[in-house]
C-alpha cells in the first residue's frame, strides 16, 4: 500500500518558496530543504520531485500569490494610479529579499530555457496589466497621453524591477516610497 | 625559487569577470574557471586565492571599468541629461547578462556582509554621481525642480537597476530605449 502524505503540501511549499526567495536556486541545498520543511529527503523527492521541479513549482506558487494580491487590489481600488501604486508598494516592495521573480531573472534567465519562458510570460502578464490600467487612466483623463499605454507599461515593468532590487540595499523604507512617487509622477 | 607568473593577470581576471557575470557566484565552479582561464587549479589558488576572493576582485574590476566609462562620458558630454542617458545606454544597458553588480545584489546582498557593504558603497557612488548631474541640470534650468536632486538621484539609481534586469528578458533593444526615454522624461 502506498504511504499516505501526512503533511500539508501547501504549507511545505510555502516554506520552500521562502527558502528559494532568501537564498536563490543554486545556493539552496537539499539539506536546507530538509531543515526548513522537517521532511526527510525521500519524502521531498517522492512528493515534489527534483530540486528543479520544486523550484518551478515555487515560482508558480509565488506568481499565483502575487496575482491574488493584484486581483484583490483591482476589486478594492477605483483609481488606476492608486492601483499601480499598490502593486509597487506591496509588502514585497520593501522586502529585504527583493522579489523571487526578479531574483530568478538575474540567476536563471540565461541558464534554463523553460524558466526563461516562464519569466517572459510573467513580464507579459505584468505589462498587460499596467497597459490596461494606464489606458483606463488615459480614458478618464487622469493619466497623460505623452506616451502610449504600451510605452508606459514597459516603463512601469522595468521600474518595478528596479524598486524590488533597490529595496534589498536601502535601509529606509521612505527612500523606496520616494522612488515610487517619482516613478508615478511621469503619469500625471 | 618561487614560480614566476607566466600569464597576464588582468586578462585572466577579465575572463573570470565574464564568467561570474554570466553564471553568478554560486553556480560558477572551480572547473569553470579552469576551463575559461586555461590555468590549473593550483595556479588559480596561488595567484588569486579562494573563489570568494576572486569574486570580490571581479566585483572591484567590474566597478572600476564602469567608473572609467563614466569618466570618459563626463569628459565628452556637456549636457547632464545626455550624460545620464549614456550611463543608462552603455553596452551594458542591453547586455543579455544584465549588470554584474545588480546580479550580485539579488544573489549576495543578504548572504555576505562584506559584499553587502561593497554594494551599498557602489549605490552611494552612483547616487552621488546622479545627484551632481541633476543639480547641474537644475542650475542650468534644463532639469525641473519638481523633486530635489537627491530624490531624482535615488529614482535614477533604482531605474537603472530596472533597465539592467529588464534588458535580460527583452528581445528588442528598442524597448529598452523606450524605457530610458520615459525614465528621463520626468526630468524635463
Amino acid at each position: 500500500m502506498p504511504k499516505v502524505e501526512t503533511f500539508d503540501r501547501n504549507q511545505i511549499l510555502e516554506k520552500v518558496v521562502r527558502l528559494f526567495h532568501e537564498k536563490g536556486y543554486t545556493a539552496t541545498s537539499m539539506q536546507d530543504m530538509v531543515d526548513v520543511t522537517g521532511l526527510n529527503r525521500s519524502s521531498i523527492y517522492n512528493s515534489f520531485g527534483s530540486k528543479l521541479e520544486l523550484y518551478n513549482e515555487s515560482l508558480k506558487a509565488y506568481k499565483a500569490k502575487m496575482q491574488q494580491f493584484i486581483q484583490k487590489t483591482l476589486i478594492r481600488s477605483t483609481d488606476p494610479i492608486e492601483t499601480i501604486r499598490s502593486i509597487f508598494i506591496s509588502n514585497e516592495g520593501i522586502d529585504k529579499n527583493g522579489c523571487l521573480l526578479s531574483n530568478c531573472t538575474t540567476e536563471m534567465a540565461n541558464q534554463n530555457k523553460k524558466i526563461r519562458s516562464f519569466l517572459i510570460r510573467n513580464r507579459d502578464y505584468v505589462q498587460e496589466l499596467f497597459e490596461t490600467l494606464v489606458l483606463e487612466g488615459q480614458n478618464e483623463g487622469i493619466i497623460n497621453s505623452n506616451k502610449t499605454a504600451k510605452e508606459y507599461a514597459i516603463y512601469l515593468f522595468a521600474a518595478l524591477q528596479g524598486v524590488k532590487i533597490t529595496g534589498m540595499i536601502v535601509e529606509e523604507p521612505k527612500d523606496i516610497h520616494s522612488v515610487v512617487d517619482t516613478t508615478l509622477s511621469v503619469l500625471y
